[in-house]
């Protein structure tokens, strides 16, 4: 059996959502919203289903899809993409990220990464025979360094994996933070892979900046979108790549063997998805604002240091502040157990060196389920 | 760009549908049905994407597919496979195959495959570090012979790939053959990766049998199974593994990072798809067999040799037989054009050393599309 594989533990987000459930916990863990999606997409899904074509559609995506997917990126980005060269449509934005990964990495081949980092990044590098070079970040800023990036970049690098804006933090790099690491791409003459499945979830009047818009970066970045994002319908898989066709071409390989297709009427639904309008995705962004503003406010009237989020469907805490702190993870076991609310200790998110004060909320909820979870924890500072 | 994806061509199966698109040809090549497939099955996936859940699923998949999984084998197969166990869902078995190849295999593993070979096989087992052992097999039997299995079982053989009902031969094969290969991985212990996704298309009173139910196999075989397939919606993308607990353990790693889940409609679909009556089953069997036949018949009628097919969408024909015969990819690329019919050349499904004279063609289509392809072959032999 293959040793990376077989060393793995489940996943944390799993485990989490599994003793939400065995203790009744309110289930601030895993990523998803109470919400349950736009009727508008999910009725197109429905009819596309009963009336339309369930075969394989072309190996790309439906040409439709492609094409709302290349409107949508030129509005909301300002990003050029030929549908039919530079977009790919895959079975969510994990399938993206393996394919980029497994055609993109030649063995030996040195991949900078970030911690925190999803915890799909390092066992994939590892898998498609890369070294990993880990950037640890660290809280309240989580920010980049030159000293930071000196240190694992170089001739070797064969790629960065980015995640903005990102998971766990909730941090959206600014214009000066994007442009270090482009400087840093260009003279090293690496590639980046983008996971910016969150793109539509910022905050604050922010605009999010695709990684790839900057100078020089449009040849050699991998962006990878996820509709399960867009729509907040997490379990629907429907992933965007974007790359410049020589990029392309060897991605649609990867995708051909990895899933070859992805549901025709649900790409149906999210090419008409992608054409709402503005109001739909500013009023999805007010409402989860006001969620996050809700928690954050409750969490500091209890007492917590609540980190800074603009963007993604996180908050966290850090319990550094705290005298009796003791690590994220039995504090996240605890809750679960005797609180009844599951959260995601930031620990998970690191391979070495962890951050271990830091515990992650997800507000993608009710009023209710948020106001449930802040009575469970009343008095727990 | 990692060499094994950048020198690869585009599947054979988009090429053709692409130019049977271009040249407006009765398209017979990539395996497709023109029945729609069960109203009821794409009503419940509909039901479920409006009313149901659209957030993640477990990550093994929904409970209710894999109860209904264990109940569909155990009655159609006689397996008994534990539900929560032995039993995961991924999105499709392309992904299915992936998974069991990057999981299993470990760098400089051997793996046993079968040309012809469906094209996702090689690229796969060698992106994982496997290294191919490649058996020839050859009309009119495409026969499993001792000799052929001892020039590449060995100790290092790690695992062998297995496809029946096959594609693109339409072999079934019977308990003789499984028996001599079973044999084989019992004494070289090597795990079986079968691929059984047209177990439910036999024909001719055949009742399918897994490797898995032979004698020493149950603890080392993976079998993948596919929805699309049983179904007859190729495009719904939802796969089935079923291995012993140790080694569904590490498969179910694999999955979690190449799409983590798959969508939940279509699971409900499946579950309840999975529980129709006999019936539903036998009379799809029966239309398909009644297809084959007229797609045989008149193929025979214009002269041509055609090759027995048991399972499978197909059936081929031998140009070996007509002295004019030039080869089969040549054939193929005339055919499309001139005659408005698209196949696929079997040559396609050789790594080396190519069987260069068997085209297959896809009988799963109306009796009108059969019969406009048949008489756009008049005169052609
Ligand atoms: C794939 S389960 C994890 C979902 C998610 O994005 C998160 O909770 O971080
Ligand atoms: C994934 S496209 C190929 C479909 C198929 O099974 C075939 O035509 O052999």
């Amino acid at each position: 059996l293959n040793p990376i594989y077989a060393g793995l533990p489940t996943t944390i987000f799993e485990v989490m959502s599994g003793l939400a459930r065995t203790h009744e916990a309110v289930n601030l863990g895993q990523g998803f919203p109470d919400d349950p999606g736009p009727e508008d997409v999910r009725r197109k899904a429905a009819e596309a289903v009963v009336d339309g074509w369930n075969q394989y559609p072309p190996m790309m995506g439906l040409p439709e899809l492609r094409r709302a997917a290349a409107a949508h990126y030129r509005h909301w980005q300002g990003l050029e993409l030929d549908p039919e060269a530079e977009i790919m449509v895959t079975s969510g934005a994990t399938e993206a990220l393996a394919g980029a990964l497994f055609s993109l990495i030649e063995p030996g081949d040195e991949v900078v990464l970030f911690q925190p980092l999803y915890d799909a990044y390092l066992p994939l590098v590892q898998r498609a025979g890369g070294i990993p070079r880990l950037v640890r970040l660290e809280p309240p800023s989580w920010a980049m360094t030159p000293e930071k990036l000196d240190q694992v970049f170089s001739e070797r690098t064969k790629l960065v994996l980015f995640n903005n804006p990102q998971n766990p933090t909730g941090v959206v790099y600014d214009r000066a933070q994007m442009q270090l690491l482009a400087d840093y791409c260009v003279r090293f003459n690496a590639y980046a892979v983008c996971d910016e499945v969150w793109e539509h979830v910022v905050f604050d009047g922010l605009t999010f900046e695709p990684l790839m818009a900057l100078p020089g970066m449009r040849e050699r970045t991998v962006k990878i979108s996820s509709a399960g994002k867009i729509f907040g319908m997490t379990g629907w898989k429907v992933g965007l790549v974007f790359a410049a066709p020589p990029l392309m071409k060897v991605l649609s390989k990867a995708h051909q063997f990895l899933t070859f297709t992805t549901p025709p009427n649900l790409q149906a639904a999210v090419a008409y998805g992608l054409g709402k309008p503005d109001d739909y995705f500013t009023t999805m962004r007010a409402g989860l604002q006001r969620s996050r503003d809700r928690l954050a406010a409750g969490l500091k009237r209890l007492g917590f240091e609540v980190l800074p989020s603009r963007g993604t469907y996180f908050l966290s805490i850090d319990l550094a502040a705290h005298a009796n702190a003791f690590d994220d993870e039995a504090f996240c076991l605890d809750l679960v157990k005797t609180r009844k609310v599951a959260a995601i200790p930031v620990s998970a998110f690191y391979a070495e060196d962890a951050v271990k004060s830091v515990v992650r909320f997800c507000f993608a909820k009710h009023d209710a389920t948020i106001d449930r979870a802040l009575a469970h924890l009343a008095d727990l500072t």
